[in-house]
């Protein structure tokens, strides 16, 4: 993509109502655009990212065993009137008349749904264990949204739903959502802490949030030290083991939310405690029967008789996640976007546009990286190199590489990896090597 | 996917509420739910489809040099108007009303929201032309929503919005959109007739619909016997290049909807004229300064005075193209997908599930297959032979392979194409070839 015809908006200075890092650098970078309170526009460079983390969630939902569908964002409130939820979720929930004067709402998630969709179709346990899981906008009327795509009140969302013909293959289907997590938010350079948690309006009475430690987080977390420098997924199982082993063992470790920390009464000694601030990008639950049974989702058992389907689900904040990775991923000058969810790999900065030999160097090198299957930004833009180096780190592709006419005489160009500073004078074929082998 | 643990509920039995064949063979083959009126979920079968037309839209429309953000769903009354459509509208619209008493709408298109977008970004012509696409989401409150995905409330749109510093350029961006449709269309095995349209709640002055031919479409449409055996494409020019020739030829060939046909009064001698029925997949418009003007939407101009921008907008339903697909192509059995858009491109057939020489054959097929990109669904159910062949016709891949002892003694196994419904008994490595080679 030439940046001279790319819709990227960056802005020289942050906008004065964003109060955190992510929202600041988000708006500046031109990702995002405010259209009402606490909703937002995403523009191309956001989009990209966006749906880069779409994709790994995606990609390791299946790999779990989890298959997608879609469901609307428009509910029937009949069905929350089943479990009734309808009257409990208050003012959060964005209730909506039709022209038929029929109740409806936006869906701010979708246990009754779901439920709904499996006691149409699924009639015995051994269609059982069903994981069904869909990506889509959601809508929670906060009261007060900021810090951006962080809090905002359309979100996207990726919730999964497992029924299971009782509580050990629930438990199960619980440890394989607990690994899919630790791995997709491992693939995107977070280090998430799952933590015991409060079930709050989903309910049941086995829960974790997937926390990232971050300065602007905004629950209060605790944790064993331990944590800080652990990599649990060193000798993590495979989606068909047995995962209790390696369940025991994550959540063996000290980590819990400030709701579910009692001081002193924790069984981690104070100097071995670490405090902090966190940011939830996801939150598992089991909770049995609590939407089977007063929805009736039944199946036959193996002796004949009827059973009520245990279910668990499981939510990962989709949207939220492009401003937590900022939150973990920034410095003084701008993002430094983890190699896995860059909005492209390379941005290619043209210091001299006019120039022949420039201009041919770079045409050369933009043909060969993106024909090597790499997403090149080529800044090709009239502009003064201050401003091109000050936008390529703002926006923080892993990689810059610089081409002007003063390197050229000596046969060089400038490759940066944005996350370390590095820079290297090399030749246009040892950068290639280094972009496409690895 | 191996189908015993596919989520794919088909059923033996049309269902009585639907009308037209897309929408029971979209019930029957388990692609949707409907989960209110007019409101449907996707099943995993229905999802795959969706996603890939979704996918063909989105790469004609990068193609033509459009760019993806992403619009939200929620938007507020206030844009609305300023543009004046708010009262207009009519009750399509979903009104909603927030927790602050804010008015909010979910939006049935998104003219206003983009222009707004353009305008707090834009500032100078050079940085038109500007073409700026989503595919979202969007809610029209139709009175009597029917004919399933067709004429939902509940659907997903790409739409697109160009901004041109004058008419010649708008002129050129909307030729440009016209080819991605022809493009687009024919990508999916359909034929789309582009014809003179009225211009409806959008506005402006030209203006063309592209219209699958079927005898259940919505509207009666008039066009020269010419179309009928016409590829449009074949001598068709690359978006880079001028359009004006290719578009006077398209629309020289008469073609128009019943609103702008007039009986008696068509170029076309009545011989050659043929009245259909036909199905709207696409609709574009050039409105010129309809919403830019109320807006204010300026850029300065070479001279450095304010130019308003000419817009037009492209709409495409991405939802409603799986169902008029299916009316397109389909057979007394069931769905036929082409190519382009079948959920999967195998459906491999164990005859008797539990045979080890078969299961072993299966098994090797299935992992080769997969191994060269293809996505397979293998029917590994321990099911009579009649119904996994009458759910392999119902779901309308475009190639089965029937492994079944019989065979195998032989060593052969059947390869069928759905679409003609020839069959051959093929070795394994012929039917690898083939499927593999093309």
């Amino acid at each position: 993509m030439r940046l001279s015809s790319f819709f990227m908006p960056t802005l020289k200075e942050s906008p004065a109502d964003a109060q955190i890092v992510s929202h600041k650098l988000m708006l500046r970078a031109g990702m995002i655009r405010q259209t009402s309170a606490g909703i937002y526009a995403w523009l191309p460079l956001g989009w990209r990212v966006l749906q880069k983390i779409e994709q790994i969630v995606r990609e390791e939902q299946d790999a779990a065993g989890a298959q997608e569908i879609l469901m609307p964002t428009i509910q029937s409130a009949d069905l929350w009137r089943e479990s009734g939820r309808y009257d409990d979720y208050g003012k959060e929930m964005l209730r909506i008349t039709d022209r038929h004067d029929r109740d409806m709402l936006y869906g701010p998630t979708n246990e009754e749904m779901v439920t709904d969709i499996f006691r149409g179709f699924v009639r015995s346990y051994r269609q059982l264990p069903l994981n069904l899981y869909h990506i889509q906008w959601k809508f929670r009327d906060e009261i007060r949204p900021r810090f951006g795509v962080m809090r905002g009140r359309e979100f996207l969302m990726k919730d999964a739903y497992s029924f299971d013909i009782d509580a050990a293959g629930a438990r199960r289907s619980y440890q394989t959502m607990f690994l899919a997590y630790l791995r997709t938010f491992a693939r995107m350079g977070l280090k998430a802490i799952p933590m015991r948690a409060d079930t709050g309006p989903i309910g049941g009475d086995l829960s974790h949030e997937f926390i990232i430690l971050a300065e602007t987080g905004e629950s209060g977390v605790f944790c064993h030290r331990d944590w800080m420098n652990l990599d649990v997924l060193a000798d993590a199982p495979g989606y068909g083991d047995d995962l209790q082993a390696f369940f025991d063992k994550c959540t063996g470790i000290y980590a819990a939310t400030d709701e579910k920390h009692v001081p002193g009464e924790s069984p981690v000694p104070e100097d071995q405690l670490v405090s902090a601030r966190g940011i939830e990008v996801g939150h598992i639950f089991y909770f049995g029967t609590k939407y089977s049974k007063p929805m009736n989702a039944v199946v036959a058992g193996p002796d004949g008789n009827p059973v009520l389907a245990e279910m668990g689900s499981y939510g990962i904040g989709v949207s939220r996640l492009a401003g937590a990775i900022i939150e973990a991923s920034h410095d003084d000058h701008g993002i430094i976007w983890p190699d896995s969810v860059a909005p492209f790999n390379v941005g290619l900065v043209n210091l001299k546009p006019g120039d022949s030999q420039t201009d041919t160097v770079c045409q050369d090198l933009y043909h060969k990286l993106r024909a090597a299957g790499l997403d090149v930004l080529y800044d090709d833009r009239d502009e003064r190199p201050g401003v091109k180096f000050a936008d390529m780190d703002l926006i923080g592709l892993p990689w810059q590489l610089v081409v002007g006419p003063r390197g050229l005489k000596n046969g060089t160009v400038e490759l940066k990896r944005r996350a370390t500073g590095q820079k290297e004078e090399v030749s246009e074929e040892f950068a290639l090597t280094r972009l496409i082998g690895g």
